[in-house]
C-alpha cells in the first residue's frame, strides 16, 4: 500500500463521479433544449473564472500531482479544447493518465522536490505539495464545477460527487 | 511522520483559512451595511443546503475524521448555532479540537474500522474512510462554502482558499 497513490487514484475516482455528473448535465440541456456549450461559460461571479476553466484546471491539477509525486515531468497540453465534447475529451484523457501510473511509481514521493514556476525557485516536498496544495486546490475546482452546474439546476447531490464509497461487510 | 496524522492537520489549516475568509465576509457586509447574519442562509439553488450547514457539516467532517481514525468517539454538538457569532464559534472550536491531536495518536489509523449509521452495518477501514469520504466530503462543504461567499460577491480568490503554502528555500 502506497498512500501517496492511493490519493492520487482517488482523484481519478473523483473524475469518474465528475463524469457522472456532466452526464447528469447533459440530460438536464436535453430536457430544457439547450446545447452543453452554455455551461462552459457558466460563473457565480463575474470576475470568476468560468465553467470549462475549472475543468482545465482540476485536470492539471491531479495529472501534476501524479506526475511530480513520481519524478516525471507532467505530459504538454495544448489547452486548445472548445466545445462541451472537447472538455469531456480531456477529463477522461487525464482520468486514463492518472490509471496508468503503478503504487510502487510513488515510493520516493514524500521526499521528491517539486517547484513550479509559482513557487519563485522554493520547493514543497511530495508530502507537502499533496496534501497542503494539490490536493486542495484539486478539490476546489472539482467541487466548483459541481456548484456551477448545480446553481445551473442541474439535479446532482453530495451522493453524485462522493460517488461509491468502498464498504466492507 | 504520521500522513493520516498531516491530512487531518491539513484540515484545521483549510478552517483557518476560511476564517480569514469569514472576515472578508464580514467587512464586505460592513461596507455595504447588512448583517452577517444574511450569508446563513445563502444557497446557490432552492433545494440546497444552506450556507450555515455548510458551516456545520465541515465542522462535523473534520472532528469525525480525527476522532474515528485515532480509535475516539468524537464529541457530541447540540448543533444549536443560530448567529453567525454561534457558526464563528463552532468553526474555532473544531480548529482547537483538530489540534488537540498528535501524530502517535494515529497509529493505527489505516486499520481502524469505521462504521457511520449511514453504513447500515459495513464499515471501511480508516484509510478508506478518510481518502475517499472524509477528505472529498470535507472539501466540499468548505469549497462550497466559499463558493455561496463568492457568488455573494466577497471579495476573495483562490489564495485565500490555499493559504500559506510550505514552500522551502
Amino acid at each position: 500500500m502506497n498512500i501517496y497513490y492511493d490519493i492520487i487514484a482517488q482523484m481519478a475516482q473523483t473524475m469518474r463521479n465528475l463524469q457522472a455528473i456532466l452526464a447528469k448535465a447533459e440530460e438536464h440541456a436535453a430536457r430544457l433544449k439547450f446545447e452543453p456549450e452554455n455551461y462552459l461559460t457558466l460563473r457565480l461571479f463575474p470576475n470568476m473564472l468560468p465553467f470549462s476553466a475549472q475543468i482545465r484546471i482540476l485536470t492539471d491539477a491531479s495529472k501534476f500531482a501524479a506526475a511530480y509525486l513520481s519524478g516525471q515531468t507532467p505530459p504538454v497540453t495544448e489547452d486548445n479544447e472548445k466545445t462541451w465534447a472537447d472538455y469531456k475529451a480531456r477529463l477522461a484523457s487525464a482520468i486514463s493518465y492518472i490509471e496508468s501510473f503503478k503504487p510502487e511509481q510513488f515510493a520516493n514521493a514524500a521526499e521528491v522536490k517539486v517547484s513550479l514556476k509559482s513557487f519563485k525557485g522554493k520547493y514543497m516536498t511530495g508530502h507537502d505539495f499533496l496534501i497542503c496544495r494539490q490536493s486542495p486546490n484539486f478539490h476546489f475546482h472539482v467541487v466548483t464545477a459541481y456548484n456551477l452546474l448545480r446553481q445551473g439546476g442541474v439535479e446532482v447531490g453530495k451522493g453524485d460527487y462522493l460517488g461509491a464509497l468502498p464498504l466492507k461487510d
